[in-house]
């Protein structure tokens, strides 16, 4: 099947048609139709699946049985995010199996394509929860408890569609994980060709700051008698994006939870996620630490407090720089770039798996938005360049 | 019965064992149940209970038939408000009449104690609603399309607590409302005597600020590619808190709607409510001029839009001199003094019924939080004072 028929079919999935934007949350009704559609094009393919505890894929072409090389991203988006944001990697995974097939080539080592699940941890706030798990460093009973938004938790969320939790935990899929090569589109605008290769990806963060102060009425409380922690946290905000600039890093407040929320009231607690990156581990410590700074030194001035929880911090995947030349080697010397984004590849890569990564150029750098967006050339060029690195890997 | 026996008895009615809150948006279980309550102590003092469209309620002693004294208050709450804020008034004006029945005084004009509903705007974003649709202020079309946050219209809110939304509109209850005395708690720590008397009412506006830019990526990103609403509105709100103190005034973003309000990404929208409230009608206005202006100019660095609208703008209240006056040599010579905080009493002194204000010393000056605290000898003053009142005014 071609990969124009393939990426309609796919991304009709779940689409809003109010924003052209996708909300596929794990194991949310969207997520699971386009899982659905995924199992469907493997049975249809002859791909043999293999599922794990918490429901990661990997759909197996080639002989059985000896470790393989696996490609393929994610199902699952952001909350309004965009197209392209995973679903490229698994649609192009299949595109290139048909290619493959289609030129008579027999993989002398298994070829995989996996769908990895709520990698972008918008339902359950923790971003490759398939993978982390698959991988076991997130332990079973830490991330069947993990709730999200309506306080459903993870367990129950698994029994609501129909898997049971006491399989969830470290995954037999990855040790037949030979090699991982995740395509994804770009999410910046750092690639000018059409396909690069990825060298690293940045350290993250995810801080939960907690502001305190006191609720109050908003008309009859003098400005001066306010523990307002809403100009606390308006102020640290304005830190952090200026922090970044300072040290070429990203720091991002875009999500929060105010208590009470109301019109008339000066707030008691404002809850902000910070969501920080940088080139390296010490410019993201560096970079926690002044914000941190900042917005303690204005809570003593509002008569606020605030404390700072990391909810999760990845440290730099340097991914490994054999593999990353071979890919360039095949690509006849494809650019090679870090991203600042996180990847299944990522955990898989510090899990010890050989890994590395292709991207496919986003004009806008629009990302993790309905307005993100690749050419169809680009994408035809990445699914190219993907049938190019499996054929190379598995002969 | 003694206030405190009614104090004990209605404060009970949905308190927050954790935080010792109380949240009762209108029509909601809590704000029926000390509805329910407010209803059975009117039968059993055997006064009439009269009710109009939207539910506010006025129950009578004394001669029917002709304007009287009607004194009351709210049941309803902000979002986790305090015990007092409101059923202070309606507790005290029952004590009054049992205190004055205890007397043995017999009203020449009848005397009403009131409940009027949703006085906070907590649940349908509109204070004083149900005294601004009984003083027909707000139309009947225009309230009925309220929503709250869960999208539920007023209308809708009506019928499934049993009433006619058809009735809903300007209130015959007023026809009968020849004076109008409210007391409440004091919210500021404006009155260092036990009780006092009002003089006005700040003009106070709230107004609903869009901040608008572009979802993105939190990774990957550059942050001079941004175009990031959650900047703009961080600054605007310390811009708000700064202005305020300049101009001895209150302003307060307490409420806020972010989208999509997910940790790793740029928010596309930010929806921010603004309370404003100063001395007088210039001073309000030439705040918001200053908020606003921030505000744009600092969208225009970001990259953003702010567009401002204006969802309740209500005027200064003066309440009439000599009735006013009449109450200070009741009471002998109480403090007179003004309040940034919105009142039923507010709403029908505009509308012409003479109406004058009894406060309850605050001694933190907290409001609206449960910390909201009145010491017992002040209520009883507070009881006290509003008998005489009654009797002055009734006799």
């Amino acid at each position: 099947m071609s990969f124009e028929t393939l990426w309609a079919d796919q991304s009709a999935i779940g689409r809003n048609p109010e924003t052209g934007g996708y909300t596929r949350g794990g194991w949310t009704p969207t997520e699971r139709e386009a899982t659905a559609w995924f199992l469907d094009q493997c049975t249809r393919r002859d791909l043999k699946v293999e599922s794990d505890g918490i429901g990661n894929l990997v759909a197996w072409w080639g002989p059985a049985d000896q470790p393989g090389v696996v490609t393929g991203s994610h199902l699952d988006s952001v909350i309004d995010g965009g197209a392209f944001d995973g679903p490229l990697g698994v649609v192009s995974a299949l595109a290139a199996v048909d290619q493959l097939r289609r030129d008579g080539f027999t993989p002398r080592v298994p070829i995989g394509v996996g769908a990895f699940v709520e990698e972008e941890g918008s339902r359950f706030g923790m971003p490759c929860l398939g993978s982390r798990v698959a991988a076991g460093v997130l332990p079973a009973d830490k991330a069947l408890a993990l709730t999200d938004r309506q306080g459903v938790t993870l367990s129950a969320a698994l029994e609501a569609a129909g898997v049971d939790p006491a399989g969830v935990g470290p995954s037999p899929l990855l040790e037949r994980m030979g090699t991982f090569v995740e395509l994804h589109v770009e999410q910046g605008r750092g690639l000018t060709a059409p396909v690069g290769v990825a060298s690293s990806i940045w350290p993250h963060g995810r801080y939960r700051f907690t502001f305190e102060g006191e609720a109050n009425h908003a008309g009859t409380t003098l400005m001066e008698d306010r523990h307002d922690p809403m100009l606390t946290y308006a102020m640290t905000a304005l830190a952090a994006n200026k922090q970044a600039r300072l040290a070429g890093a990203r720091a991002t407040f875009g999500r929060l939870s105010i208590e009470p929320n109301g019109t008339n009231a000066v707030p008691s607690r404002v809850i902000a996620w910070l969501d920080a990156r940088a080139a390296d581990d010490a410019t993201l410590e560096s970079l926690l630490e002044a914000i941190t700074r900042q917005a303690v030194e204005r809570a003593e001035r509002d008569g606020t407090t605030v404390a700072v929880v990391p909810e999760s911090v990845s440290p730099i995947v340097d991914f490994p720089a054999g593999l990353r030349d071979r890919l360039v080697g095949v690509l006849d010397g494809a650019p090679v770039l870090p991203t600042g984004a996180g990847h299944d590849a990522g955990v898989f890569s510090a899990a010890g798996i050989p890994t590395a990564m292709l991207f496919v150029r986003n004009p806008t750098g629009i990302s993790h938005s309905p307005a993100e967006f690749a050419e169809e050339d680009d994408c035809l060029a990445g699914v190219e360049a993907l049938a190019a690195v499996l054929k190379d890997l598995a002969q």
